[in-house]
């Protein structure tokens, strides 16, 4: 029957060349998700998981001392032009519900965000995080939910048990946004999370908007020092179960994972996570790899994402330069989403899909016919590689000013070919 | 006994924390080799391989297209202040020597070259690559080593029987500058390579003048689709069997791998090289991940090289973001120096060297602390952190840009700290 659901699948089926029938399977056993509130009628929709093809996120969001509309949304713009497939809204600050109302309709990918943040705004203005009420919280995921965005950051699995290991073993403590909210609430109330106690509550919830839940790891690891300790997986068993219950309940579910890392450690945890929870997508937040490179933290989160992917972690959050500096810029949001991309390519030969590894031979086959124009067009951010090709090479010759007219390639071919003459000849 | 060799040992020793017993070992076997030719004065000595931190190299030089003497310089420069533990001059053009002079006495960190690019250049100005003659590239080399180049890439391995494979399964052939030229060599001439043939000459020159052969994969792949193939496997067991032949003869050897390979086939290439070698040190040239970033190969190459480094690999040559598009300028050598030394640091936590941890250690409590200076001069580059920072905070708030005041290190801290006082008091 052509529903719209059905015309979506057929199409998702055939972008990512997965048969109808087993997409169709793996949604119903949780192993993909289609992003898509039915609210958020600007955006098509984005499927995540398993045999897929390897999907990016861009984060952005004003905050209270660098707020511009307009230029979150020109960030939007360039996210999704260099292949960005979801957008999250971070944004901090008096105007959150006008900028994720903008982002929401000026987003043709589905768009995600973490309510908690704006629940506790309000408190927190006043230094007064403690008095946030378990009512605001989940007022404002309604909200959120109501305006059209796609899947919430939910840190669900942030216990008192957990933080325990935190207070005990930890050198750098609580440093996602989200969970040090949360953790410094229940430490003042000396309660519960209380994601975790209404957890029942959020599923509801999640099931009428047909909001997919993304559970964030707010115990991720915040320096190489803290990667894959004791806090972190306690909080990660705590996730697979709370994923199974929102299998059970039908509600789409997606989980988070670290942080910082270290390299060799990528891999194990991606297991680790699959295992765990189900084999439900597997949202990554890099995980950089050292912790010593700010204003380059997205290439130190390439490196641990791009092992990810290829350890058959799905989504990918880019980070940006401005990681650990300050708030991204246009360029850095450029910079980070290529890096990202990068990442998500690059995993992508490795679990063999075959449209990224026919892009790769045709630049191939691009560089051996030295056709410039061919490889810009087939480049990840081609703007910019024509771009620097044009302000490096001024003159009209077939090789680059890397080599002159002593192209390794050129050379080769015309000896080769010259000696199969020769042979031609002789023959 | 105090001998000069000895002293440079003791300092290496310590610096690398390896006794001095086992580095002597580990160099008597060839797994560590030390860069030095005695007539580069200029120099400090550099180790590279087993036991050893990761060592980066970055490659300068002019082309015919593009040539500044004090550009090359400034590059040279920038990349020793950002880490560079050997540099290779690359330079093409009527004043290589000039170049490499230059380079050799401004560098304080060991210079490598590729003699063959200098026999080659002036017969190819006629287009007659075929008339360079055997003497003619000893005579280069033996000038290299004269003026004090510390160590040679000579891509002994290339032979006309892997030359078949290249010609009957390659997409994009011969992508070295230094293979192309030998084979385009060996087709017109219709011989074998004469590195190949002549390498007992070669070693005896090296053992003269003390300069290490970084044997070199002239069949390296320059694509995905090339990678780990028939023809690069077949050079690398010849260059396993050179290898052997040096270590014989006491001549320093290195070997270079590739290229453009798939992630998952990373750690595998590094094995099968450290096996076939006999766990000489491997430089490794990426490798770069995927084919479709130009612009952005530092990244590529950074997430090949990182997971090189922490397979086993010791050395990383460095890759610019102009790779594929024109020679780099100043930003460019910044960027892929950079990025390698990411590679690098990352590849030395997984090695468990305890300086590198320590300085992760370090700057997680710099975080921990709000400590701004502290996180700039821990940086791998703290000028750009910096520099982003400022130009991201103007207030002489402790939050940054990012959370304003609601930064997630903050907010847990007061939060644990306050609940920490509230049990001393019950107490």
């Amino acid at each position: 029957m052509l529903t719209e659901e059905n015309v979506v699948l057929a199409k998702i089926s055939e972008q990512e060349r997965v048969p109808l029938v087993e997409l169709k399977e793996l949604i119903s056993c949780g192993k993909v998700v289609i992003l898509n509130n039915p609210r958020h009628k600007e955006s098509e929709s984005c499927a995540v998981g398993k045999n897929l093809s390897t999907k990016i996120n861009v984060n952005l969001g004003v905050s209270p001392r660098a707020s511009d509309l307009d230029e979150e949304l020109q960030k939007l713009n360039a996210a999704i032009r260099l292949g960005a497939d979801t957008i999250m809204d971070l944004s901090l600050g008096d105007n959150m519900d006008e900028v994720r109302n903008s982002i929401l309709r000026a987003s043709k990918v589905p768009v995600g965000t973490v309510p908690i943040y704006q629940a506790a705004y309000q408190v927190e203005l006043n230094n007064h995080l403690e008095n946030m009420k378990v009512a605001d919280i989940f007022e404002v995921i309604q909200k959120h939910a109501e305006d059209g965005v796609d899947f919430i950051t939910v840190h669900t699995g942030l216990t008192r048990k957990a933080l325990e290991h935190v207070r005990k073993d930890r050198v750098l403590g609580v440093v996602s946004r989200g969970g040090s909210i949360l953790a410094s609430w229940m430490y003042a109330n000396k309660k519960e999370n209380p994601l975790y106690e209404n957890y029942d509550q959020l599923l509801e919830l999640a099931r009428q908007y047909d909001l997919a839940l993304s559970l964030g790891d707010g115990l991720r690891p915040g320096c190489i020092a803290d990667g894959s300790d004791r806090a972190q997986f306690d909080e990660l068993i705590t996730l697979g179960e709370l994923t199974r219950r929102a299998l059970e309940a039908g509600v789409k579910v997606i989980v988070e994972g670290p942080g910082h890392i270290m390299l060799n450690e990528v891999t194990m945890n991606v297991e680790v996570q699959k295992k765990l929870c189900h084999e439900v997508p597997f949202y990554i937040l890099g995980p950089l790899v050292t912790d010593i490179a700010p204003g380059y933290d997205h290439i130190t989160s390439a490196i641990g994402s791009a092992i990810a992917g290829a350890s058959g972690a799905d989504f990918i959050c880019c980070v940006s330069p401005a990681e650990h500096l300050g708030l991204p810029d246009l360029r850095d949001i450029e910079e980070g989403t290529v890096s990202g991309k990068i990442a998500a390519h690059a995993a992508d030969l490795v679990k063999g899909h075959k449209k990224a590894l026919q892009r790769d031979l045709e630049m191939a086959q691009a560089r051996k016919e030295l056709n410039w124009n061919r490889q810009f067009s087939l480049a990840l951010d081609s703007e910019r590689a024509q771009r620097i090709f044009h302000m490096k090479n001024s003159t009209q010759e077939t090789g680059c000013t890397m080599c002159g007219d002593m192209c390794a390639i050129r050379i080769y071919q015309e000896g080769e070919e010259r000696d199969a003459l020769e042979r031609c000849g002789r023959s």
